[in-house]
């Protein structure tokens, strides 16, 4: 771990930013109107994701232990490998990053969202929404994802891994728990994955855009919160 | 290899759920109504099942060597990579892993069930069925995967692997199973994969749900027995 | 290199055999009526073959350098690494291993022949064939595949890779000119790939087949012999 | 880096030309009439620029440090990484390469030109046009995607890679940048990249070919350079 909490932070920062204007940006290219990958569908979107992570922690695991979610951060804390202390700064930063990111995304897409007329989809680039609302079924979809996500980040600590393979494997972990888990809520697994950029679209002008789904809002953050604890806390009960 | 069995025991059946959590959760994501992942393919289900694979392995590596397939269990035993007294205790490991897993894919995906009317679209979510029934080419179809699932994992003893690139290459050897055998029968090449999810297919209340369809369940697990043993077997043969 | 050409023929033979009933498969698994990958398409195709050889570089890399590839062999002679004496026996070895890599694809998806109503698909399977018959421009294309190849094979050689590693860049390689250079004659870059199961097809009592188009047999074998020639004596001019 | 400034560059000629043979030709693949793998749509696109890469830079690697891209080499010194005197030779090695390669993707498909009716799609096939014709938000977005291309490959500098690893995560990059950034304007990224085959088109007597659109030609040009530029500025800033 870096010495200074400033280069952390600014570690999470950037690489919760390259992870959403990766990530939100895969979503854009295959559902805004006109983009040359619309309607690349769920491989896609499910690979882009992962890779979006991969890139995220290449691009700030020199300066920070490349968290860039705060239910990761919150499980490696409940697992005794990170400082309790930093757990807020933290997740400031990585919020931070995530909204930076989809405004981002907000200018790289800019002539498209005019040409998108349908509200759900705009906003679907920024947050996750449910394909069936169903608040406590969705909160355990989240949980159960974001389970799995802490718990194998924690296996993974156990093993040795060759000199820069790490993000590829955490990459390959996104896109497994896309592929097979996220078809209920679009997988958050990470809140500030979903709050970053949900704020980022409530602020921007985008054209066509629709509300913000507030209501929706705490089930991305909170069954992430709940699983990735858990997930650490089970991690500790085996010798 | 772990000195304890119990950690060993323990291993498996993780690293099984998390094999079906994954791999049964990919089926469901692509099989189930208003999944946003609905109608994604077979591209989906094979790089799905693999990545399941994979993590599975990871997510149990450190506990046990991993089989998290009782063909494989068995087809280490035959090359005298693995104790004979082990194989009945890691089976039934194996299996129990399979069913919890499969509980886990029952409860993510619970809306969802109740919006899907094809009984057998939600049979195959759990268990695998033949393309074309045909039992003894069925068995044969089981037979060739699971051949080429222990050979090669066996001709990945004699090679030397860089820290972590293990799981990846297993996980690839699954996918590439699963696109080119496994157009036939879907691919159980585990009889873990294949019994945990059909008991949990049987007990569960499912919304929608068919019958289990046991006379075929046999094939799923003898085939890929047989070939794994024959698979061992040759392998011996080489020098 | 291995002490016994003996083994080392075995090895090039089960590689073979490995590739072809993998890379076949996926061509059987999207091109015949009711598979469960029916239409799966080109990416399929594409990863499938790379996969396809990933594996039987694997499953042979012990026992031989595992060119499972004519053209490999011969442009590996040409480069100084490999003995001239050694080229006919292994190419015999690799033929062989095609052609009964083939007969195991006829046995595995058996019951999808009588389905499959197109005589040109079911040739697909075993053989290549031009998307546009101009017999110059088919050999040009195989001969720059195979160029690709055989010139990338003994780049590979410059560098150093970690353990386990090589067999997995060879697969990329593979998926890329499939997905960059196929989409004109299929591919081959392989004579064995090619003539192997194209005798497979003539000789075997496959269901609905019609003529294995020996007219066009000739571009798949010396278009890459020629391509993979050249591919070594340009990259032995580089210093 | 090598000794020779002459080998230097037939490195980047020879990478570069290998990326755009299969970069390009993925393309042609996918848009060229009566191709196999005609529709194979965006993922195909997406994967098989990010292989072209990194076969492009595998082949070029042993040589010089496989820039293969004008913005990346001026990146590299602007970092205080590469000498500014091999700039410009540099850049022209880079655009020759993708000058011959361009040319090899057309004879590869020789017999397609014709069969393709639509000259937007010819000229897709080698050099990259806006979803939506709007010059600074076209450029804006080739300097956003270039600039995470230069922060990133500069990121990496900072681990370490085991041996072999790295051309495969720089193609993990360029497919990452193009699923979610290259919606937008077919992600050039890369002034050689379209500059190249550009020239290519205009001079080829391609069958149905129309116009070269020389009026966007600056965008893919001075986007990458400019966005490539800040993302060397950014990455100094950071200690």
């Amino acid at each position: 771990m870096q010495d200074s909490l400033t280069l952390q932070l600014l570690g999470e920062f950037i690489g919760t930013l390259i992870l959403i204007l990766l990530g939100d940006g895969v979503v854009a290219a295959v559902s805004l109107k006109k983009s040359k990958a619309y309607g690349a569908g769920w491989v896609a979107i499910a690979l882009g994701w992962g890779l979006a992570v991969t890139l995220g922690v290449y691009c700030s695991g020199f300066l920070s232990p490349a968290h860039l979610n705060p239910a990761v951060t919150l499980g490696m804390a409940i697992a005794g490998l990170f400082p309790w202390a930093y757990v807020i700064p933290y997740i400031i930063a990585q919020i931070l990053g995530g909204i930076v990111g989809a405004v981002l995304v907000w200018i790289n897409y800019y002539p498209h969202w005019q040409e998108t007329d349908d509200p759900d989809a705009i906003l679907g680039v920024f947050a996750t929404g449910p394909a069936i609302r169903n608040y406590p079924m969705n909160f355990i979809s989240e949980f159960i994802g974001t389970f799995v996500l802490v718990f194998a980040l924690l296996a993974f600590t156990r093993g040795k891994f060759t000199d820069g393979l790490n993000p590829m494997v955490v990459g390959v972990l996104i896109t497994s728990i896309g592929f097979s888990l996220g078809g209920t809520t679009g997988y958050a697994i990470n809140p500030a994955r979903d709050l970053g950029p949900r704020i980022a679209h409530q602020i921007l002008p985008i054209a066509n855009k629709g509300k913000s789904d507030w209501s929706y809002s705490w089930v991305p953050v909170f069954g992430p919160m709940a699983g990735g604890a858990l997930g650490a806390l089970i991690y500790l009960l085996i010798p």
